[in-house]
């Protein structure tokens, strides 16, 4: 939980602010009843800061929650019971897949509106990887060495911060 | 304390390994007995990973060691008590300091061999300041916007990464 958490405050925060344009889904596939996602709302969110041992607490509240229907038990927070595929087909803009032997990320068109897939330490399943192509503009890689999910987020948001400045 | 112990998971860490070339440095300049000083040595550390509440464990303790000669009370953790100065004296690469107002780092000489400064949410004193300008290389900003520590240093890591690979 504390390395999903730590991906949700790359992908959600600046320094003194969020970043209330952005939004992160977290999915978990492990016990006790999987799948199970939440989507975090930067723009919604009203207390939601960098210590990552007060955020574990709404988020495992609200991930009891288990209607494949979305609801919005705390502010900014949507849990659901819903997997990979259903997430992925849902994502309203392109996507982004990271993976180690994709294309430069610097050297790589990224729209304004762009949503980024990441696996954990696991690799994408097969079929995973053929939901993701169907939909997917690119698949993109941070750099040379392989890193932790906060770490590739922290570099995908430098690219765009870059490209896109306020 | 936590995030100070994601930006050492910044820059320590890589998927599945240490960043055994790296080393960080954490300053605690808080009560109730500072300054204490913690040097993380990546090739020698034993059991170091992602999760951040079993580093804390061996951190607190060895942060007990209140003498201002470096001891090595658990694998590759050498605590002391020295404040900044002192510190980036001791300091033996040249040193390129992180502010918002620097020059690109994607633009910067970057040897590979180099110490970065980083501050938490305040910024570095006027006497700080005085100290590293005297060592340093080059003032360095990541990007347009102001970010957390720890994302921060995996935008470094990742320049230096591109520069250097292995």
């Amino acid at each position: 939980m504390d390395l999903l958490l730590s991906a949700a405050n790359a992908a959600l925060l600046v320094a003194h602010d969020l970043r209330r344009d952005a939004e992160c889904i977290l999915l978990l596939l492990g016990p006790p009843d999987p799948p199970r996602a939440i989507r975090i709302v930067g723009s919604l969110l009203q207390s939601y800061g960098p210590d990552i041992r007060a955020n574990a607490g709404p988020i495992r509240k609200a991930l009891h929650h288990a209607s494949r229907i979305e609801r919005e038990p705390c502010r900014g927070l949507f849990p659901a019971r819903r997997g990979f595929s259903e997430l992925i087909e849902a994502f309203p803009e392109p996507i982004v897949l990271l993976r180690e032997d994709g294309k430069d990320i610097r050297d790589a068109e990224l729209p304004r509106d762009v949503s980024f897939v990441l696996s954990d330490s696991v690799d994408l399943l097969e079929e995973e990887e053929a939901v993701v192509a169907a939909k997917r503009i690119e698949v993109c890689s941070v750099g040379p060495r392989s890193l932790h999910t906060s770490d590739a987020i922290a570099i995908v948001h430098n690219e765009l911060d870059r490209r896109y400045p306020e």
